[in-house]
């Protein structure tokens, strides 16, 4: 077992994100995780539209945030994501938000793969692979 | 031919809307629309949710904001909406936000009606008598 | 020691805050928290865009979330939020979204009290009294 | 008189900012439209950040959008901004959005000068010069 691929996702902080305390709002930082995982997903070649494209999803179902220092307006922030757990059914990615050398929040998601008709379902066989190797495991 | 029918959307200023001038960011106010919009077509008696369901959409060409005033976190603003044109093809709704009696912003969104395979479409029959009712005109 | 106080925010889903799913993203649900926190924080009888006036702020230090079914366009949920755990810094609060008798997403965020100069502080003196009583301590 | 500078900012679509349509909601346009005038002001040598720090600011008075074509979850769009008209107190930015050779959406945005009070003012001395080269103006 080696350690699990991390993706990066450099975002430049939108006016439309700072609230009136003149910080980023905290709802913003799972839609950062999401330009980091999807980062993440496109390492197994396909990009997670595609994958949703041939019928299956990630759906969320747990969020976990930690917030240390703000970012603002005129920031640009590094996101970074791993697969921190790799179930047959499910996934755990973890989060870093940077700003240069700070660390700004850190954070995991869960997710269960679903199937067409919505219903949970294991790994799609031809992605399970991928996913094995960018969670550092061995195939 | 008499008067449009109005609707109004009572919105209560949510903190994420607001930016770091201390005031809600423009980008909300279509969003607002939306909702005002919402509340005009559930006059005919359908929620827009069930006239997507069966297969047709309004789909949003064009979008005109003037701003006045800002809103504020702890303001709860009132957004009238009201067909402004109705074409066969399409619908122009104007909208109002106020905050009390003061008028914050003015606006007007422009929709082609399309059918389930994305291609513009007539307004569909069944929905056409409370359409033009609601524009203020004799059937 | 009784039972901390309930606050209920009634919310419309906004077509935007639904997903290519067809579902409301996850994103919504920190907002959706803030507006039923605000209902809450207003039984204090001090709106919290009053408490901010004031030089306080209640700062996001960390957010959990279990989400169990989608809410979707149409959709009119209730959002309970109480004081889960008083300190003398910080709070935690909890929540519920509800469709109808439907649980559809829990969570709790914390918060710690912050001056004017940005530094963490206690509670106000002027508003612990009405903290303890939401939370449901005898003062 | 030459052209005016267009700026150029490479947008990922979010899937947050994808609606049940399965497309980009109109919304977040006008926030793209602040990412490519964030950048076209950088031109001038001070972030759009700076110029707030100042006590300047560019509060939008008016917004016109056209839709042409839906963005999706996968596409990079690129978000083209210029200087359309440049007045003593006040600009009014163009924009163009394109996925590829496509043209997605067009729009305008109108902005006037206030300063730190929130009163409207003339362009800030230090910055007119700047505005006019970007605008296409000899100085």
């Amino acid at each position: 077992m080696t350690e699990p691929t991390r993706s990066a996702a450099r975002v430049e902080v939108r006016y439309a994100e700072t609230d009136a305390m003149g910080i980023v709002h905290h709802s913003n930082y799972p839609v950062w995780f999401e330009l980091a995982r999807t980062a993440l997903c496109r390492e197994t070649g396909s990009h997670y539209a595609d994958i949703e494209r041939s019928g299956y999803r990630l759906t969320v179902t747990g969020m976990n945030l930690r917030f240390r220092r703000p970012a603002r307006y005129g920031d640009t922030v590094e996101v970074a994501a791993w697969i921190e757990r790799l179930g047959s059914r499910g996934i755990r990615f973890a989060y870093e938000v940077r700003n240069g050398a700070e660390l700004l929040a850190t954070g995991s998601t869960e997710h269960v793969w679903i199937e067409h008709r919505g219903r949970p379902c294991r790994i799609p066989e031809s992605l399970a692979p991928e996913f094995r190797r960018l969670a550092g495991r061995r195939r």
